[in-house]
């Protein structure tokens, strides 16, 4: 079953709905039509409509050829959509109505005849599992069918896999550097490119090893975790004490504590008289003791607060133990604090101190392992410099570079014929990580001692496949002199079903949901060398064909390349 | 009148109509609604209402502190989209159960009942025109009315405006390294960050500067002109001359050119006996030139060519040149090539040079002034490096770099709350740039002699607006010995009235079409000096205050400053 395929409307609520008896609802964004694509992509349609190519059987392979963030892998991820695109694929009477208007005026009518009856029934799509972890030249993706409309699905499955794949695999980078035990939470909706750019980056990036989101769109869509407590505008917009009506708040025992404005004021008192935590502070902001106040008599069981409207170590840290103190006298347990600006690794480790200090002076069990979160602008490198400096911080808010994906904006996911007609195409470059490999192959991943892969191997279709046990020879696809031999533990095809024209899922993958996609992204990176994960030089994964591949390649090069003349 | 407000349905196609009578219809996104926003909205929110402070009276500034891309200047962009998502604010029933799901479960029902008839009536909204040039430090809009919901406006704004703005810049900043006179074409939405990544970077671009995008959804939603040829799959698609069914072409007059195949060939052969353009080739691939036929058959009068998927010298050129003649014959003129790999520079010299040796040699007039585009990863330092190596390149289509605005992925507007009850309210920051300015204000941009714009100049809503021919002291908000006077010629009150409550749109400014917004913009940097817009070391444009706001600043900054102790 695919996911969403409950039969309920769409979840963003459009009527923007699938055909009864589909398991695959539209893609998720409603603008994700027909009409979005390039417009050579119509022009060629018509071109190979008019001289009658349109049905001709072909062979698309989408792949990438260079890991983002000077990493060596890629987490693969946009399948879902892809396959909802295709499932869905069709031109709609104003679809059509708008192409007649910026196609010539000579063009028959019969192409807008043709294009109103087309879909994707006839194409058969094969890739590699979502959230796997993947390596460049090795096709992601495998699109068979008529010319025309596999191509017609060119850009959109670009799209949808470039910025899917390039969060995901961001997300894993910021996860491996802060390692398995931090809470990550994506925070970037108001900086990423566009509202669905901050959509599909909370979900992706929920894939990647993220924890939860900002995005409350993001959380009804995917089901994620979502996350927040308030801005600087909330502590701001508190003038005093005066500025709280209620006094009260109820106790976690379900008796009430009449003055709970004057416990915390209390606490305050006590806390500046307290040895441990002496020469901390004098005045503390009193419109940042009210708004810590009043939140806290909003979400007693959930008193986040932010602590660097005016001054963290003389006024936030100070206010929000105050509070959390006057909490925990009535039963509650304050969350913790979320620094926004400044030294960080200092701050948590301040913070930490101060925490510490409190649970030792108040006997208040556990309170000096509140939460830590931080929030400024942070990326793979501040994560690393933090590690090396050593902080108190529990969980890391990360907004811009992660959504984003500020290192490296782009990841650059290509969609090339292979083969038409049985013959199998080859795109020359005078730069080798351009050329394609032609011709129709699978990919298998050869696995080591101890569940480590080895090498990815694409193997023709026309070979038998590589077994666990036998003795392989691996070629660099291009390079002569590059091959090894591997007699692999297991072997595992990396290619399944995913569409085969029938739109209940029927003799296909089932697509899988977000959480499982997640876990499969944390199993395969876990199957990886470290070496091939690391940040600074990685090792790069080797991606091989068999020698038989690697000669029919080779054959063909020298069969299509003009041979050069020197002058 | 708002664009698009002719009545019909929103033009995506769904049901999320916006209200009869209005003018504002819901924005171009259905994904666009109250949830998209960051869970910490909600959260305040809830605290706001409890606390009884939902209807206080705000204000929030909406701004940026720096120009991306190391420039001095940005290209605002993205106001019609929150104009119209203002007018259409609104929880759902169902938005309103997700939220009961992520709310804690003592959230009192009546919080739920109030969301569930808010709507931003109540708000008023003034803004500088979409499409001027603006500067860090001024505001580009000035939200006010009750608390809660102005504060609940914040994400999606922040969203819809930050990656507008960013990509009309960078459009702007591509136009002028490229001057006037070239064609630009928006080519990005399969490496744009998500569909509407895509979509909207078609817009701002267009908006920035751009004469047309490839993306059809674009240009049907915004009527973008449209434009795009073939790939490379289109050309290797074809095997030989035989996969071409039909020989003959309909002529411009209406007469039939019975074997165009063979008129084509003959081009080829006479091409090689040609002086002027010997020893450039021998044999051409003859895919391709099966391909070339196949296209200009398709599309005699809009042949253009992609020369490159075997060697432009040797094969794309020579083939694009026989049947632009054999098009000729028969009364059409080829509209050009695009070279998509290798030295852009060398290749276009080498075409043109081709191109007016066949004029000179065929008697063909115009020839020699064929088109030439080109599109492998094209930015402003490749315009830059072409311009100074000299080309003949007439258009550029660029994708990657533009749509992902790849040299600096996102802009930093900030939404801030600048009083509330009437009372002031400054956020402060150890970096003077973070600090904000406090209180309502507005501002006007002072121009001096010949129309150049000299300084925008922020001024007091207690304050008379600044006249042309007086003396104006402005200061810079900050750094006390900052100041000039200034006699402006001309004042121009940069703040305009979008949203008053009224969805019929009366009393307020209306939404231009795009166009016009397009047009704004070339108007607004044609009235900047030049070397506030140079791409190498700008002068700064001085934002300054008037001397009542900026003592006003001072006092409250003091005010609110913890004063520190050396200890």
């Amino acid at each position: 079953m695919a996911a969403d395929a409950d039969g309920g409307p769409h979840p963003d609520g459009t009527a923007n709905g699938a055909d009864a008896g589909s398991v695959y609802p539209p893609p998720t964004n409603p603008m994700v039509t027909a009409l979005l694509t390039d417009m050579y992509q119509i022009t060629m349609a018509y071109a190979y409509w008019k001289a009658g190519k349109h049905e001709e059987p072909s062979v698309f392979d989408l792949l990438f050829r260079k890991s983002p963030f000077g990493g060596e892998y890629t987490v693969f991820a946009g399948l879902e959509e892809c396959i909802r695109y295709a499932a869905n694929f069709r031109f709609t009477p104003a679809d059509l109505a708008y192409l007649r208007t910026v196609l010539p005026s000579t063009t028959e009518p019969g192409f807008f005849d043709y294009l109103a009856a087309l879909d994707a029934r006839a194409v058969r799509i094969e890739a590699i599992a979502e959230g796997s972890v993947v390596f460049p030249r090795v096709p992601l993706m495998r699109v068979e069918g008529p010319l025309l409309v596999c191509q017609l699905l060119e850009t959109v499955f670009l799209t949808l896999v470039n910025f899917a794949s390039l969060v995901a695999t961001n997300a894993a980078r910021h996860r491996a550097v802060a390692g398995p035990d931090k809470t990550l939470l994506e925070f970037g909706l108001r900086r990423a490119q566009g509202p669905d750019g901050g959509i599909s980056a909370s979900r992706y990036a929920f894939l990647g090893g993220f924890d939860a989101t900002s995005n409350v769109e993001a959380g009804r869509l995917f089901g994620i975790p979502v996350r927040g407590t308030h801005a600087h505008a909330f502590v701001s917009s508190f003038l005093s004490l005066a500025d709280l009506p209620e006094r009260s708040l109820p106790r976690a025992d379900g008796t009430r504590c009449d003055d709970f404005v004057s416990l915390v004021q209390g606490k305050l008192r006590q806390l500046k008289e307290t040895p441990a935590v002496a020469g901390w502070f004098g005045e503390t902001n009193e419109s940042e003791l009210a708004a810590f106040i009043s939140y806290a008599q909003a979400f007693p069981r959930a008193f986040l607060a932010l602590v660097d409207t005016y001054d963290v170590i003389r006024s936030g840290l100070p206010n929000f133990v105050a509070v959390a103190l006057g909490l925990a006298e009535c039963g509650y347990r304050a969350l913790g604090v979320r620094l926004d600006s400044g030294d960080l690794a200092y701050q948590s480790k301040e913070a930490r101190k101060l925490f510490r200090g409190v649970e030792a002076a108040f006997h208040v069990p556990g309170f000096g392992s509140i939460g830590v979160t931080a929030s400024n602008d942070i990326n793979e490198s501040t994560l690393e410099a933090l590690n090396k400096q050593g902080h108190e911080i529990d969980t890391f808010g990360i907004g811009t570079h992660l959504v984003t994906c500020y290192a490296q904006p782009a990841l650059g996911c290509v969609y090339k014929l292979v083969e038409v007609r049985g013959q199998p195409r080859i795109k020359l470059s005078a730069d080798i990580d351009k050329v394609t490999i032609p011709g129709k192959k699978r990919p298998f991943r050869l696995y080591g001692k101890e569940g480590v892969a080895l090498v990815d191997l694409l193997v023709g279709d026309d070979e038998p496949p590589p077994r666990a046990g036998e003795r392989i020879l691996c070629r660099h696809p291009f390079l002569e002199s590059k091959r090894a031999y591997v007699a692999p533990q297991r072997v595992e095809p990396l290619y399944h079903l995913y569409w085969a024209g029938d739109k209940t899922g029927k003799g296909v993958q089932p697509l899988p949901a977000l959480a499982a996609l997640k876990e499969q992204c944390k199993q395969e990176l876990a199957a990886m060398r470290s070496d091939h994960l690391r940040a600074l030089n990685p090792t790069p994964y080797k991606v091989s064909v068999t020698a038989r591949l690697y000669n029919f390649i080779h054959d063909l090069w020298l069969n299509e390349a003009p041979v050069g003349e020197l002058a």
